[in-house]
């Protein structure tokens, strides 16, 4: 990069002091208006910018919000992410984002990227155990909030939604439209969402009775792939599974693609849920039912309670845990209630 | 924000000059090792840290890359970013991402923002007419490279597909399997990536004998509604078209959800092609044909481009550009060619 004209370069050429030069570019009243057009003018002409960043440096405040997701091409993070820009843009921050592809190591160092470049908050769903880094947020106290993927944390706040109640209410469904064996796509129980997910998947067997089967439950990462696999496996339980509750989306399309693929009637004989009412759940010809996790609302909540911290004194910790409800949605991937 | 705690705090905690402190921790041999192990655990008693941005204003390096596009929700651009990343990431970089929603106010917010925190160097996808804001990039030489919306710049590499190219192929196979009223879906034409389909659109037709009717071309932006509406419109035409070129793979879905609707036949009465190869196009009941534009490979090169420009003396002028050929991926929304 170029070298920047510094206020010294002025001084030199103008034959004055740095600190005239600072003066009149600060429009300090001392400073007469013919050297202060002088500087002005020669500041122009030799390409000298304020470095903004210098100031932000100096003043805590660089007006930019660091936003981190596992990833950026899924329609929830893509939504909520939105929801976030409109709420922050309004109040003057730019949002900078870093995808993590649910990756440890990538992640500790996109939060260090943002904070090297001096963010006045971050605002991630996190994939990592690694609290030492949010630690070090902390302790530099540059407001964290926590939204979907939470990390329970003291002094903390989280945007998230009932991800057990989630689980429950899909598990629910498929009982009362008469499925018996129902199999669990989960993602890694080590993060707290999934993990709640599945407390609210068994919590609905058993409240109806229905006997916890380990050889159920398959880990799945969020792809179509890994849903294909999901079922090759789990067809070979005895006696199979009769329906899916995944969580997520894209891996429940890639159990219909195989169910399809093995002539298994959806959802005569077979019922499949996701998790997330990501669009094509909706636009497929057999559209899949799902559970909706208002992403748009996620994003502005996490971006409200991160202007409430700022707008807080130093003083002041807050603690906020904003939990979203999530909404069954049906469509032909499982069957209606017909007796109840 | 805490006050960042400084060397000059340090030296006066323990009575000895700043120039100490910093010579102390940068290792300097004048400096004995008692005094740098005292100066050492007293920093990180007081959370002292050597703020690498300051270091960075100096040496003029963040190692953090801004990449800017109209929108991180979809496959294109989510894969270029992952193509992007794996190129830089290996290299020691960070890839912070911002995206503009196709807004130009937007844009040129997001591109100060990433100025403000020292990037190294800026890859965008612009949906901007404000050259001034380029021009800034450029005078404060921060590389700066083009990838798919690109605008011509002298200096200023790119890395796009053939447009005109993508545009001619989808017409053509619609031509060649016995469709004579092509309707084209634009975007918004200002937009260098939409004039170069449209012109391939129009060669096309040109080429093989067909009259051009501006009727047929409707604007829509890349949502599956706008796709619908352009459709409600399109068949009130006298003669109605026979099939759709559309420059959005969203568009297209919107298309045939709408043409569905109608009980028109796809592709019996009705062929549809779409541009981008969206993982929807593929898993759709009834499979869309599309554009392959090769997005992981355009953000490797993108990457490239860029490191090839930094690893460059600073008086060598490069100005590179590269432009991947587009795929026709045929699949179930459009005819078999069948007399040829």
């Amino acid at each position: 990069m170029k070298k920047k004209t510094t206020i010294y370069d002025i001084a030199k050429k103008l034959n004055i002091t740095a600190a005239t030069v600072s003066r009149a570019l600060n429009n300090n009243p001392n400073i007469s208006d013919a050297t202060r057009e002088l500087v002005v003018s020669t500041a122009e002409k030799m390409n000298y910018e304020q470095n903004r960043l210098a100031l932000a440096l100096k003043s805590g405040k660089s007006n930019n919000v660091g936003v981190v997701v596992p990833r950026i091409d899924s329609n929830f993070f893509g939504s909520v992410i939105h929801g976030i820009e409109e709420e922050l843009n309004k109040n003057g921050y730019h949002v900078i984002i870093c995808q993590t592809d649910g990756i440890e190591a990538k992640e500790v160092a996109n939060i260090e990227a943002l904070l090297n470049s001096q963010v006045d908050g971050i605002l991630i769903s996190t994939s990592s155990n690694h609290t030492a880094t949010f630690d070090r947020i902390i302790k530099k106290e540059v407001p964290l909030v926590f939204f979907d993927r939470k990390k329970t944390m003291k002094n903390v706040s989280s945007v998230t939604i009932n991800d057990f109640d989630g689980g429950y209410k899909a598990t629910k469904h498929l009982i009362e439209t008469g499925c018996k064996r129902i199999a669990y796509l989960s993602g890694d129980t080590n993060i707290e969402i999934f993990k709640d997910r599945f407390l609210g998947y068994k919590q609905a067997l058993l409240d109806n009775k229905i006997d916890f089967n380990k050889e159920y439950v398959v880990q799945t990462k969020s792809t179509i792939e890994d849903g294909r696999k999901a079922v090759r496996k789990l067809m070979k339980s005895t006696p199979p599974p009769d329906a899916i509750f995944s969580s997520s989306d894209f891996a429940a399309l890639g159990a219909i693609q195989e169910l399809k693929a093995k002539n298994i009637k959806i959802p005569t004989d077979f019922s499949v849920i996701g998790f997330s009412n990501e669009p094509f759940t909706m636009f497929m010809e057999l559209s899949i039912s799902t559970i909706d996790q208002f992403p748009l609302e996620m994003g502005r909540m996490t971006a409200k309670v991160f202007l409430e911290q700022v707008a807080n004194s130093e003083n002041v910790k807050i603690e906020k845990k904003v939990v979203l409800e999530p909404e069954l949605i049906l469509r032909k991937s499982t069957r209606k209630i017909t007796s109840k």
